[in-house]
């Protein structure tokens, strides 16, 4: 459980996105809803079809309440709490045009931030007896980056980098410009901020060898045999930290840990996630 | 194939999306690319690594030509074609800094949009020999549904509405503040263009008979059994479009289309898409 | 009267417009306002100097709401309601600065909508007792056309498409492209919605023909003659919807309503629209 | 005529709004255009259907350049051309999807801001042998406004104010609120630039009076018989701009205008305007 | 002191560059804060650490109350008043999150316009004994422009032109282009609107003449000698605003006022102000 | 010099902030030059007058390609770049009216940015010799502090962080609420992504300790005597980035780099800088 990452989410970031996924779910007005639902309260229950881990509650209630003013809302779980098929989640009550305009947009944010807590957590899971923790990637849904780089650290694991300024990410290329290893890494030095940290991808360990000489902080180890990514740690022996990328499947997972490495990324925990199963029961009141 | 539906994809609405998608990945600036990068052009392709229908070219080009205006790109195959592991898709050269700091995004974009099209093919083809057409819903990731429902018309299925503003869609809620569907659906008229679709969505074969009584477009058949299904297409005669809807799977699909239903909507061909597999392979000219 | 309609402009899409036209009238600082406006409140009313449908009173509301968290509002009519020369319509009670500050623009929105839905009304009142509706057109003021087409339903016509996304409109150039109005309507209808409509123009009784056998939803008889629009109207009997357009005229509204058609298409209820007179009296309190 | 002023609208602030009008108007995607529009170019000419004064043909060009690249436009006429049935105004040729998506929302600028500098002109014409000049007011549609005071501009006429930080335009709650007209402007002259003008909107030859001893830039004459306005404006005696305000006619304008006046303010060259006739003839290429 | 001008800066246009402020200052998210701060209030007080002009009291405001409703905020000061070194200025109570993400943004408004109110006060005490005003010009930081003129009006000096539509500054160039003062004055006329002045910049003697007899509002003496300039004060008698530009440093004012200059630009009062030093000291409560 | 780091500015985020900074200057329309400029080219230089380092080239050449597509630009410098009084740095030639509207707004962008980089540069190098690097804060004008970033990086330094998400930064509060510099450290680890540093603000000795068995990525010695501040970097040794912080002055920079500091923050290279004076030179062509 992290009951504490309650409070990771910014608001004040939040509304901007949950505004204009209400202008393209609206278009114009809503022509059924506008036209039907009249003036009296509705209350509405946010109930789970699904086991995992729940994820979104804060951006679920900002939808309703940049709809109206006058919503009440009362969760019975917070972000990061595992739910049971058939768990009340919260009740939401208020004006009803803006329940009912404002339902489909709720879930779609919050079924996708839970599937993906949900798978997160299975993955992370896996590897807490070994202290070694599961990250992203920048394999993202574009424009849903936060929503999605959240829901990882709600299931219980590390962000990667959230964009192309707060690490540094040597590749192929970058080095090829440079002439190798390290020359790109001195160059970037001459630039960067001291409170960013430098990361060079390997395939060899030769490429393992060259980045522990030009102090690098984190060493990716990627598309590596499990052979040659545990001699990998070996060789760079907590001088930095070893991120191992490329073909992670949850089978291997542990298989990885055991190589002794720090940090594995993945898309998948993100790119696979399944929607989580949560559904909107009204009550007229 | 769907050859001809290149063109449905409006550069213009593109734009701005695109834009927002990369100030997202970039930040501040690319701490590793703008330091590194020196001015040669660098070229690229584009490989697919998976058996699918290829979908977002169009915008994959916007995200490089939005960074540089010194991009030149060639297509090998166009949005809608199938794609094989293995094949070239597409050539890009240009300035390497737009390249480098592009591909990400780009791929983002084209892989979520060709796992969509790829899903919606393998369900649509199982409809064909049925003439009946499958549907996506609007159940799809805040901000990103013009994509998602484009990839869904490129895999050779319709989309669904595209939001609350362009056909009307009475519910039980709505249904309850009217009285009855007979008065819903006349209130609805006396504000609604003659341009607009009514849809109501029943679950028993009274509502079907009440609804094809107050003359509504579309009748959806939601979480009925094969056959209340059935017994419903055979009470409304073509009088109105049928759309089956509720416990929509792959392995039902047949089963459905055989009660002679005319459309068969589910969130499945978008929220289960997986990511399709595509990988870029630059070579340093 | 259209009491009911209410309730049909979305206070959350109006807001965003509403700032841009704040930020439009008051450019950097209001320099007189904002330095000789003193604290205390001020009490305003709205005036109707004119008889007609009164229309955008949630919106008025709205421009002095942004302006001020400080502001009361009584209104003595709501959308819809006709109003005569010397009613009092509304009273404001607020931030003296907010009240001189906001009242250009909130009457600029208010009498142009109360302008175009007495128009409309007038329109509409002719046909009332043939069945058939008055609809507009695409012709609305560019960024304006969610207040103008709101104001048309609430002068008690029905609007005619919101924008290019929600109803098919087949024109000459289109059926050119195709080969024919048939080729036309199955190469649109692989790609669209069950949801949508498809609309085609014709101007001959051949067209009209070639229309029907297409199974379309609306014909829109154009630029008919009386007597061929008649026949147009006969021949389709009641299998699609007929929508007479141009050379509508006030005067002409009646002779074309006894061809029998649906709906009478015109730009002229918004262009044609004339300011509605409307007054603020403030009251020092 | 003014064949000068065509180079005074900005392109520059002119883009953001057309596009905002194309999002509006194409909505989601062109259903129509979309899917029929091949790839051929296509040839349309602007042709004007009624006699006036043209305005807005660099709008009309940016709206589809927005929409295409590949668009070229002949223009045989400029803003502030006199214009007459018949007149063939423009040819543009280029991508036909541009070119039937851009129709609609071109027309929409370009009709509306014609038919403001048509009338505009007509009314100046009365006062060109007076010397005396029309002027416009704040009474614009909300966020149209450089549209509709370039098009002031365009017929002959000067604007007033573009928004309440260019000019102070003392009101009666203002000299309220200070206690004296005196005493307001004392207030105001404290803050203002001394780039900006103060004007004071008087009723009575009282107010005329003090608000020469103010020394002030400007004074309104609103509301007032000719007869008063008459003695305003020779007690003045050309120590401050005069401008004649309130049931301001075409037909009373030269009594207006005999009476000494310099400029005539009135909200009619805007809103009673009448949509310009023009209309676009498409040549398949 | 400028006690009054307390309510000079229109809330409405401070909200959206608050806004974009805090984006650009939070990134993603505030990994330190969003993850340490606990649900407690927290008091922060707002000392001053320099002697000056408090100025942007309001703007402080708003950055924690749009990162939080629950916000209670207690001026000791207002804007335009006199702090010294250890003056305890204002007093915030509330959520911890908002407080701590909050201060530096709301800092960094503060200290840049006190900064500018303190420098343009110290110029004008100067000059006040002559009546004659300091004011400032266009070279402000880009997008910051109104936080910077509004300090100005803070510290007691009154602006230059907002921007380029509020005031005409014909430059050689222009003059160039007409031919002469007389003809690029003329020009204007036709075009501006009587609610602007004019204004023309001056070296010579000559060239005041010229702009004397064009009849223009304001005569800029720009970097003119001391003698050269009285000279041209002298021509002018008062006919027009005189305005001295070009030079102007702090020394030189009172010689510059001395010549009898209605009023004296400087870009110094805003590029060569300093920031203001003020501390936030947090209270854990 | 840098000349290398010509390229770090990413083009593509500069647009934005260009396109709002000019619609700042511009308002309405440029009532001078929109009304003067005819239509032939224009050519300019941009001269320096002041000596330093050049920044900001690129922006200063973006400003007029927003405003006109034919304007070419040749710089006989690049950023970073050392100018002397009277270097001719640019050579602008294009359409009057973009030169003469874009002149300003350009003119503000460069003139902070080298002012910012010449005096960065100033205090880097008499650090150089020390091997250690001056880095800036996060007290930089809001919404400018991407300009205000890389001018820093211009003049050699090296930016503190970007925002709030790309470094933790752990201060007094937070460590209160956590109870411990090693609490608060142990919390944030579990969210944050391991290629994240995190830095502690420390003022004794015992915290510094306290730091450094955390094992945290920078230990910042706030405000302490250069003889703490020694004593800290020979506790320290190494395992940890020392970043001196507090009361740091141009005269007293040496005497803190021989502490053995790396790195040595200070918000004056941005808030001290003065305008870089720089002047534009018209040839009428």
């Amino acid at each position: 459980m992290n009951k504490e990452n309650w409070f990771l989410l910014n608001k004040f970031m939040v509304k901007e996105h949950v505004k204009n996924a209400l202008r393209e779910d609206i278009g114009f007005i809503d022509i059924t809803t506008d036209v039907l639902a009249d003036k009296k309260d509705l209350k509405l229950y946010l109930i789970s079809k699904d086991n995992g881990i729940i994820c979104g509650l804060e951006v679920f209630e900002i939808v309703f309440k940049e709809l109206s003013e006058h919503v009440k809302i009362k969760f019975f779980f917070k972000d990061g709490d595992e739910v049971k098929n058939g768990d009340k989640v919260a009740e939401i009550e208020g004006d009803a045009s803006a329940l009912l305009i404002g339902e489909r947009t709720a879930l779609n944010y919050i079924q996708r931030m839970s599937g993906i807590a949900t798978l997160t957590n299975k993955y992370q899971k896996v590897l807490d007896k070994y202290g070694v923790k599961i990250t992203d990637t920048r394999k993202t849904t574009p424009c849903f980056r936060l929503f999605e780089k959240y829901a990882v650290m709600t299931g219980g694991a590390i962000p990667h980098r959230f964009n192309l300024s707060d690490c540094v990410m040597i590749k192929d290329n970058h080095i090829a410009y440079a002439g190798s290893i390290k020359k790109a890494v001195e160059k970037v030095r001459k630039y960067i901020s001291h409170t960013h940290k430098i990361e060079v991808e390997c395939e060899t360990l030769e490429q393992v060898q060259n980045a522990l000489d030009a102090n690098v902080d984190i060493i990716m180890l990627d598309n590596m045999s499990t052979n040659v990514m545990k001699k990998s740690v070996e060789i760079i022996n907590k001088q930095a930290i070893t991120e191992a990328s490329g073909n992670v499947t949850y089978d291997r997972l542990e298989e990885i840990a055991q190589t002794g490495v720090d940090v594995i990324s993945t898309s998948a925990i993100v790119a696979c996630a399944k929607t989580f199963d949560l559904s909107i029961k009204f009550v007229n009141s």
